[in-house]
């Protein structure tokens, strides 16, 4: 499977935004993509460095404006296109939600983001309810896919779900920087971090992860910060969790990249689902385990 | 904390092996180590290359001579001890067990290995009967240790529940290398999703993990393969999966590394246990989840 990845910096500008979309949709079709998979909020800019009640205009419904214009999008370039919205499901109901539009135009399904962070700058407790659909993958022409959602990444249970369900390939559209006021040391740990726990889940359940990472500085509304400088290092990884490709940190790119399936030979070897001690995980169901 | 890691090459003399860690604990303890873990089965050669039930021989009671003499050796040196050992429990039930031994002398507290493994050359489940005490962390002077066991390592759900139950560090024990036929291009990925994995379980769940690997090339006794050559590759991660000190692939080496406890204010920016969706986990105790 050929897998475009659109790595994006934003202003606030959304029309000139999605035109850069638009451009590096078709362009990753001409490159051979069947799949296309778009940064989270990729149609404006990060929105949640602040609290504030009229952000919530920028939601729309699904079906709604973005999931036509892409759906006629995937259409037209004949691909499967991985979007990230700002979903209004009623008022006063937000999610942060990804759709999967089908090469014919169709949504094929959609996944609203379960784990829900909120740390200083990124406050989306406020404007995201927590997803309600579990975690369960979207069957497309290009195979089962198990799209998660940024802070998904950190949780190998949500990656562990998706694969028990059947997923052939993990997918993390996100945005995530540093903070500017982290010494070079942070900065590198968290990255590491990052790029670590997404690679194990390839290798804790032997399929390839893709992820899609917003780049560039966006400013704090509020100016009580400097704002977020996000890291880019948009990558994909094989089913041993081995890097198959990886952007840089601090520019725009759009990459075709080949992602084999190799499930059925890694997990081979690599036989964890065999052995797992499913008698002893009820405590996962649990907050802690006081003891 | 100051934990010593002695990596070993072993053979077929166990008196002999025994001697090297004696002196090994020895000196970590001279080094300030309070804490000392050794690595799976240190006693002698690693036996699951082949099934052959003479090999229960070498099997032992818990408490028996090997918690007694390095049940000495630790209150010798006022040194936790984490002994990893073939287990007789009764005719007929073998374990992986490890022992951890408090400083006095006593035994603190035993892990039976929970996650076994069976591929060619690690014939475990010949050997040792899936543990049945659970993932508990033992309590020490030294703290609460997360101690797991070698193929454990491949399973985010053992350090996730180590983890909720308060553990401080955690702790492998291991023993894993490379087929000799294998190509160096999958070796390395083989090593790499090892120490991956492993990292991932210190940034899931923002604490430290100390890993001890024998190391050496190790005959088939069948003469069907080459044998294992172990790599080593022994290492300490800090909570955010930043290494702190990894020894060689190649030789014997013994380290006395600090491994600082920072749970508290990486967990604080990185509050993960506050955003775990156990309500949608439940999957997690089935073995698939067919659709």
């Amino acid at each position: 499977m050929k897998v475009g990845i659109i790595q994006q910096a934003n202003s606030s500008d959304m029309e000139a935004n999605i035109e850069k979309l638009r451009r590096s949709i078709i362009q990753c079709s001409r490159e051979g993509a069947s799949l296309v998979v778009l940064q989270e909020l990729h149609n404006g800019l990060y929105f949640c460095q602040t609290e504030d009640t009229a952000v919530f205009d920028r939601s729309e419904p699904i079906p709604g404006p973005s999931t036509r214009l892409f759906g006629g999008l995937a259409k037209e370039c004949g691909v499967v296109l991985v979007l990230s919205l700002f979903e209004k499901r009623a008022p006063g109901l937000y999610h942060n939600t990804a759709v999967v539009m089908e090469r014919d135009g169709s949504i094929a399904g959609i996944y609203r983001k379960m784990h829900i962070p909120d740390d200083p700058a990124y406050y989306e407790k406020f404007y995201f309810t927590p997803g309600d659909l579990g975690f369960t993958p979207v069957d497309t022409s290009c195979g089962r896919l198990g799209v998660l959602i940024c802070w998904d990444q950190w949780y190998p249970e949500a990656a562990r779900l998706m694969a028990m369900r059947g997923a052939e390939v993990l997918i993390y559209p996100t945005a995530i920087g540093w903070e500017t006021s982290d010494t070079d040391e942070e900065k590198c740990r968290q990255h590491d971090a990052w790029l670590t726990i997404q690679r194990a889940h390839a290798v804790a359940n032997g399929l390839p992860v893709v992820t899609v990472n917003r780049v560039g500085h966006e400013p704090d509304p509020s100016g009580s910060t400097d704002g977020i400088c996000f890291w880019g290092s948009s990558f994909a990884a094989g089913a041993q969790g081995e890097l198959l490709v990886q952007l840089p940190a601090d520019s725009e790119e759009r990459r075709v990249v080949e992602v084999p399936d190799r499930r059925e030979s890694v997990r081979r070897w690599w036989p964890f689902f065999r052995d797992r001690r499913i008698d002893a995980y009820r405590g996962l169901t649990e907050r802690y385990l006081d003891t």
